[in-house]
């Protein structure tokens, strides 16, 4: 049975674990903290990016000497194999630690079996407390090594009647100065932004983390079948990278500040790339987390290809009546195979409201559906990441 | 200083109005608590229909001998004319009343002068406890006798998206049983419900209130501009009557359980007839409040006339990428000429959204504009209205 004192320092792991986020791809975000043998914090520490030291390191080194006969409270169970860094059992072996206790078990075959080391060597070892919560915190790592492809997020901004512009292509601005300080937060949080070649032409998106202070620049990603960018382009300015993905044998022509890749094209024989193909090629570049900004195009073809994990919408209180809407060309023809979602969460975001919603476990794509927050805590070890996994 | 006892008296008579929503017009809703001379409450009142006893009254009937010496607490200004009931000033002066608190001024010429005629005969009046909770409650009421046409909500139930149907049309159901049970509420406290033919041919619905006990059944409206109705439709099933609003020289021959009314064309040439007009009829026909169920072209035509009040938007958490939108043709080109609005209520009903905004106060139409919510308290006495008023 949970103490207080347990539950207290699991919070504050979880915490800690989401400081990480969008700075540790391809590893999850895992957060520690070491009691000393009479339950008093001795350390604290997060996993800040990949190739840097585990949680579990950073808390012990910061504990010293008190750790010994204490606790580690770990988001994540630790893990037993060396990459860049070495096990964390043994870490926490050789402090002295007698009692670990971790919320979600490690889906990962590399790193699993954390646990058993642990008894081996003598340390109890609890697993489950405040499972659902760390791994809500950690939904995109454990959605995309389940999956084996990165996690997306789709956001929107629109007017109550579904409009992300007016019949005029005005839209400058339809939410808040607040929403769209809101959007960078989810810009922070994930590996890569996407559009397509259709938003880079009408707003020429710079599509960098702003206003965040030690925020980890996104990959910025464009879908541009024909290879239209060009030189001069905001997203080209240099302030993160830049993939530019284009269909097979286009020429883009000397185009500075990008990478290029050739996507097959549609999987469905519609118009423009791959969104199997990209997300594969992203996931095999570390990418575990996609932050979707495109337009109601390329937002469908995500729909299409069942790989929506989460959208977040917001919404102004402005009605237009005409132009543009959110969403398009989703292959959805009629009322019974739309495509069902339940919110998770509705906020006001200054005079703006936002909206996340998650697809319902009934839904056709069930490796997407267990992402959902709800279920996040059923974490089970299925399938195997293709991209070899370090934390 | 209003004492707690005055307050809780108060907010007890803004519930008991509220319990006359949609069977008072042309009247508003008023409720009365009368305490005693003790301040003990004595006897309660609710304005229950037309040309029924005043909310006063009922209270004073409840209170008996125990009103002498005690406090009418009245959500409105007590009347002071005779119309097919006789003078509220006179019952409580009449019945002993001490001391008369309201929470609203009587805006209308008719029925003012109340609070003069209680102090000319030694009753102590004070005005504006809890004004901004009383005037709300009487908001459509408030609006309509101030602007002299019905208060108009907007009600629409669509898709994260912004649709309300799927492409093929089809849309049953894209929102839930709660949600479509709450719009009976909706129904309920509306004097009128306004659809199009376009709603009439494709949905064919019944537009009564259905499972809601003792609710008085709105009139139900239908734009039919080329009299496309026939019998047989639901809405003609005697539930509730049924006004046809038809264009110039339009014959719909022989549709038992209507009438019919000819109006002139839109206002600004478009298809359809003139907002304006319907609301002038209505308006004539003692309809103070208007439930705007149609689909997208009527919601833009209200949209375009500056006739929308409050917007009531449900939202589902669905997508579908192609279908009709909520709202279309509102003769808005170009983000700057938006309807802009403010939320003034988000709750989830099931596992829907519902939204309430209203237009913003810097809207073009300020008559329209102070009858939000925030606004409402700052009632003055301004436009007469154009039919005579009876409370």
């Amino acid at each position: 049975m949970a103490t207080a004192a347990d539950l207290a320092a699991m919070r504050r792991a979880i915490a800690l674990a989401a400081r990480g986020l969008g700075a540790t791809s391809p590893n999850p975000v895992v957060g520690c903290v070491v009691t000393d043998a009479a339950g008093r914090i001795a350390g604290e520490g997060y996993h800040r990016r990949a190739g840097g030291p585990h949680a579990e390191v950073h808390a012990l080194r910061a504990a010293g000497d008190r750790a010994r006969g204490g606790t580690a409270y770990v988001t994540l169970e630790p893990c037993d194999h060396t990459g860049r860094t070495g096990p964390c059992t043994r870490a926490l072996t050789e402090a002295g630690i007698r009692r670990v206790v971790y919320a979600v078990p490690d889906p990962t075959p590399q790193a699993a079996g954390g646990s058993s080391t642990l008894r081996a060597a003598g340390i109890v070892t609890e697993s489950g407390l405040l499972a659902a919560e760390a791994a809500e915190g950690n939904t995109a790592w454990l959605t995309a090594v389940r999956t084996g492809r990165p996690y997306v997020l789709w956001k929107y901004a629109a007017t109550l009647d579904g409009r992300i512009a007016a019949e005029d292509r005005t839209s400058r601005w339809i939410t808040s100065p607040e929403a769209r300080a809101d959007v960078h937060r989810l810009r922070a949080e994930a590996d890569a932004v996407v559009v397509g070649s259709g938003t880079l032409a009408a707003d020429d998106p710079q599509l960098a983390v702003r206003g965040i202070e030690g925020a980890v620049q996104p990959l910025r990603v464009v879908l541009d079948t024909r290879a239209t960018i060009r030189p001069g382009a905001r997203i080209l300015d240099g302030t993160a990278p830049t993939l530019v993905a284009v269909g097979t044998g286009a020429d883009p022509g000397p185009v500075p500040g990008a990478e290029f890749v050739e996507l097959p094209p549609a999987d469905d024989g519609g118009p423009g790339l791959s969104v199997r193909a990209l997300l594969a090629e992203l996931y095999g570049r570390g990418v575990r987390s996609v932050l979707l900004e495109g337009g109601p195009t390329l937002a469908g073809a995500f729909v299409a290809a069942g790989a929506i994990d989460r959208v977040v919408g917001y919404l102004a209180p402005v009605l237009l009546g005409a132009g543009p809407a959110a969403l398009g060309g989703a292959g959805i023809g009629t009322i019974a195979d739309a495509l069902r979602l339940d919110m998770t969460e509705t906020v006001r975001i200054g005079p703006d409201l936002r909206i996340t919603a998650v697809p319902t476990a009934t839904a056709t794509d069930a490796a997407t559906a267990t992402a959902t927050a709800t279920d996040a805590d059923a974490a089970v070890p299925v399938p195997v990441p293709a991209a070899p996994k370090e934390r």
